[in-house]
């Protein structure tokens, strides 16, 4: 029945179980654990997810993850894998017995395993591999194969297609007298006779349509194909840009090889932006809360190491001005203020424009006038934060010269924030370095050398 | 056909059309604008996907925008205004002339002119419900009555459904034999006998299946319901946990009423993306590049001066030891280096946290064990940074003393930043703040207090 129900609004409620796994729910789970009450175990796992499950195992410790999963054992599901972090996946395989292991792997759709194995080191992959069919293990080393975060390790290789000539009728015919259809699949694609995509039709509009219709005839209109290279963060793009829900998949001779599906591409999307949001901290893209301290400070200490040498640029800026400030004593206290707000424009600017370059809203044809607005709002509020400064530095310290010499740092460092915060990430972008990963660090330099030798210079020939 | 076809992999080739919008072609576009040559335009952007025309209209200027419009006129697609950005989307509405305007808006999905409506003013929100029959405007306004950012607004009134106890042939008879089927759909939603959603098919399952089978007994494994009322960032986490393709929606008597699919849910996880991203920089989260100048001076205002007070509590921390400074200049030039490694650390840490929060990542259940880790991690970085300023501070300025107190200082202040940056965002999300927004700011301050109060501390009690 298609229909439109009668629907009247209601007060938002709280929602408690928006989510399935409580604390008391883990809280059980482990008491389970503990008395080895299998049964038990078992039941309260079974409502779960498989992403559920992922989900807590990587909450609870290492000694309750073992035991759990000994406790567990042959109820242990393959998409528990899938749904894990790197980390844990890893100890996890070990902790498993072999035979569990191989049934657990066995029952996974190949791109799942695909990406299972991807991540693993060669021991552990061999002996995933070893637990498959030969026709399995041949289609997964093929797969392995593309490159690294590509659409061909993204796509599945069973396609549901028919010929451009085809009807309707002809097409639900087969469809339903083929014995191995795919469960989940969204579209039929159509390919020419040389087995290049040249549309695809929507299963609703098909059930829909009367027998007679051409296939052809009934295509959707937004139809996108993606090269078997394509990097996966592209892939991704086009999905969100485009609306896609599934796309086929061509080699170097636009020959059909596969399909993505919008969940695939849902999924790279939320590791880019977790990338892109963990590189503007200076955190290494591959951290996890499950991470030990000594692998989270391997991944942290590159960048303050480098946020020390910046740190120390601007020290031997302060350092030429230590005459000045062993006389006025003022400029010490008031400079940290100048470079903290400059930093922070900068890092609003730079964002911005991280972010924009990634979604690609900022191109060729429209830098230079976010360039200019950029440097518009960094002229008013240094114009705005440095009247405020220049008061609270004659309030202060009673002396207008140091109101006025604050009044200037602040407007030029404010400009100097604002332009440095949208040219670096666009002058990274050009040269292929991501500017996610490294704008920070320049931007701010940026802005403390600016703020302290702006500041103190000014101070130096005005006042002494 | 189904088929897993032949694939050898390629090498990764240079993809130079990956995106439909390349500077030539708006290049192009605007030329054919300025010559007044409608029949080039409309030849020129007929190959462009809405949401493309959308991103060129957002990167040229207003006077060309306006132009292009007008020039454009009554071919102007309704989809094109979905995919604007607010503000644009406004002047875009205002430009146009009412019947073109009226005309586009009929042609869209009702789901998409309630994303339209709900960013609008009273007069343009009136005028486009105005364009529109009695039972659309009547539909439309109902969905508005739902709470912004809620399920209500997401979801689709347009729901395949069927009885329980229906087989496989039935539905499939229903629905070839049904006018008014949506384009795209992908599950058939089976219900009880009081319309509460018992469990879904998909399609392509539906189709592959015998016509005696029982619809109960080809559900989906993975079958989630949606309150009506549940906040849309809620939505889009639950897609993306258990890959959901779509989602019935019920009402407060768990009624069916609507359904969501994924597409609408990435759009969603996007735009929260995109807040989490600018929240942790401090820029509105209205903000986008066509904002004017003085529309971004706005939103990044309120966060510069927040932070311009936080500064200045830094700086009479300082004001305290001004004595000391006087006598040895060098804390003034070293001190900065304490405040910034500490500001650093501490904004790794919060990324992390305010991450791990938004994805659920960090419960209860694991608090007190990631702080655990973050304080490890401080007190590793914390030491490995202070032997390298020790030592820096003791060549630089030949003080053994004086390359103890940094020593001391660093230790301290990376581990307030450690502790900080877990803890301030796990209390902010107990009080029910948003962590992105708030944390930043309070990490900072704390780690130039502690930085400043550490150094010139003991600096003052053990040099003086």
């Amino acid at each position: 029945m298609v229909q439109e129900p009668d629907i009247a609004p209601e007060p938002e409620t709280e929602d408690d179980d928006a989510y399935a796994l409580s604390p008391r729910t883990i809280a059980a789970i482990l008491e389970a654990v503990e008395a080895g009450a299998r049964e038990t175990l078992v039941a309260l796992m079974e409502p779960l997810h498989a992403a559920d499950i992922a989900d807590m195992l990587e909450q609870i410790d290492a000694a309750d993850r073992a035991a759990l999963i000994r406790l567990y054992d042959r109820e242990f599901d393959g998409e528990i894998l899938t749904e894990l972090d790197e980390g844990i996946r890893e100890e996890v395989i070990r902790i498993l017995k072999p035979e569990v292991l191989a049934e657990a792997v066995r029952e996974l759709d190949s791109d799942d395993v695909v990406d299972l194995l991807e991540d693993l080191e060669a021991e552990q992959r061999d002996s995933i591999l070893g637990a498959l069919t030969d026709r399995d293990r041949l289609a997964i080393e093929q797969s392995l194969e593309f490159p690294d975060y590509s659409a061909g390790r993204l796509m599945q290789r069973e396609v549901v297609m028919a010929p451009e000539h085809w009807t309707v009728g002809e097409a639900i015919d087969y469809m339903r007298a083929t014995e191995d259809l795919p469960d989940q699949f969204y579209h039929v694609i159509l390919v020419d006779p040389r087995m290049k995509p040249v549309g695809k039709v929507a299963l609703g509009k098909l059930m829909s349509s009367p027998r007679p219709v051409k296939l052809s005839d009934i295509t959707d209109a937004s139809f996108h194909v993606i090269p078997v290279t394509r990097p996966e963060a592209d892939v991704a793009y086009a999905f969100n840009q485009y609306h896609l829900i599934s796309a086929p998949v061509v080699d170097e001779n636009e020959r059909l090889v596969g399909v993505i599906t919008i969940d695939d591409a849902m999924m790279v999307l939320d590791e880019e932006h977790e990338e892109d949001i963990l590189r503007l901290a200076g955190v290494g893209e591959e951290s996890s809360l499950s991470d030990t301290a000594l692998e989270t400070t391997r991944q942290r200490f590159p960048w303050l190491a480098v946020n020390l040498a910046t740190a120390i640029l601007a020290s031997l800026v302060i350092a030429q001005f230590e005459a000045a400030i062993a006389q006025i004593t003022a400029l010490a206290v008031l400079m940290p203020i100048v470079a903290s707000m400059g930093g922070n424009a900068g890092t609003q600017s730079l964002t911005v424009a991280v972010r924009a370059l990634a979604t690609r809203d900022l191109t060729g044809s429209n830098a230079w006038r976010v360039i200019r607005r950029e440097a518009a709002v960094g002229l008013i509020m240094g114009v705005a934060f440095a009247v405020v400064m220049g008061i609270v530095g004659l309030i202060w310290f009673g002396s207008t010269t140091l109101g006025w010499v604050i009044f200037a740092a602040m407007i030029i460092n404010m400009l100097a924030a604002a332009l440095a915060g949208i040219g670096i990430p666009i002058v990274l972008e050009k040269l292929r370095v991501d500017p996610a990963l490294a704008s920070g660090t320049f931007v701010t330099t940026v802005t403390d050398v600016v703020g302290f030798f702006a500041f103190l210079g000014l101070a130096s020939a005005v006042l002494l």
